[in-house]
């Protein structure tokens, strides 16, 4: 089979699916759904301890976040909300609707914004973390830590969409910062 | 209106929309529907002569494909394609299905991948582009420079899915380098 005709098969399964591997077993609200994995492409099946989600959103730090907005709403044509202060966060938000998921738009607000040492780095601003969804964020915490993955908070927090969260370290991460959020 | 209830407000209305801007006016083949824009945040109406998409996919360039593919497949339980070469674009592709979108993970392939540079500079990988779907590359092509965002590209090329897409300068879209795909 030709590489073009493997993408495009994948693809159009990828496309029929809403939520990962939700087939054989919908997710319990324990989280432990025991399902064992239905990937084609490795030779030992086991047992998944959480279902991955959807990407929630892309987040992109920015040191300026009217010019950010203008990009995205008046040269790209995308819809974007207010300006959004999330103090308890450290940071101001603008939401990009793309239809099957969100850009945010982050901007430091307040001392001790986590944004802050990102935009002394990336000055002009760039990616800083995607967002994917889980259907139990505290067994996939203790899972991925148990694999060996270092999770940034003792505990799930609760995020700016109001659902609790955690943060992975981008060093175990293939260099970038993960956000899992309960779905 | 608290900050919350207007999130709230606003991720409502989003999750009803399946293409932004797209209620009013179809898009028409050439490209140009004179759509006056919805958006409610800003003052002046104007004419969009292209209508922004979802996001086709987030793009990881990798140092290490097998680990990258593991950390998605094995820890966090992600449905990933085979490895896909992709010599006339300069890279090996791993696609992780997210339901709503894609992660693409990116990894040289050959002597002048365009990906080289990126790695050289982030040795561990990381987020390297977003693609965004439009309903008309060419148009958009054309619109973004009229306002003042470089193109990198003299005209679109046909991308890994087989569709025409166009990259834009980061330095234009806020430290982001943004792919445009025909949708």
């Amino acid at each position: 089979m030709l590489p073009r005709q493997s993408l495009n098969r994948f693809l159009q399964v990828s496309q029929r699916r809403s939520f990962v591997n939700a087939v054989a077993v919908p997710p319990k609200a324990s989280g432990f759904c025991m399902q064992k994995s239905s990937n084609t492409n490795r030779n030992v099946a086991y047992l998944q301890l959480f279902q991955l989600g959807i990407l929630n959103h892309v987040a992109i730090a920015t040191p300026n976040l009217e010019k950010a907005t203008a990009f995205y709403r008046d040269i790209l044509n995308g819809e974007c909300s207010e300006q959004i202060p999330l103090p308890e966060h450290g940071v101001t938000t603008v939401f990009v609707n793309l239809g099957n998921t969100k850009i945010e738009l982050l901007h430091p607000l307040g001392d001790k914004s986590p944004i802050a040492g990102f935009l002394a780095k990336n000055k002009e601003g760039g990616m800083h973390h995607v967002c994917i969804e889980v259907d139990n964020v505290y067994t996939a915490m203790a899972d991925v830590k148990a694999k060996g993955v270092r999770v940034l908070d003792k505990e799930p927090k609760i995020g700016a969409h109001g659902k609790p969260v955690v943060f992975l370290h981008p060093k175990d991460c293939g260099g970038v910062l993960v956000e899992l959020e309960q779905r």
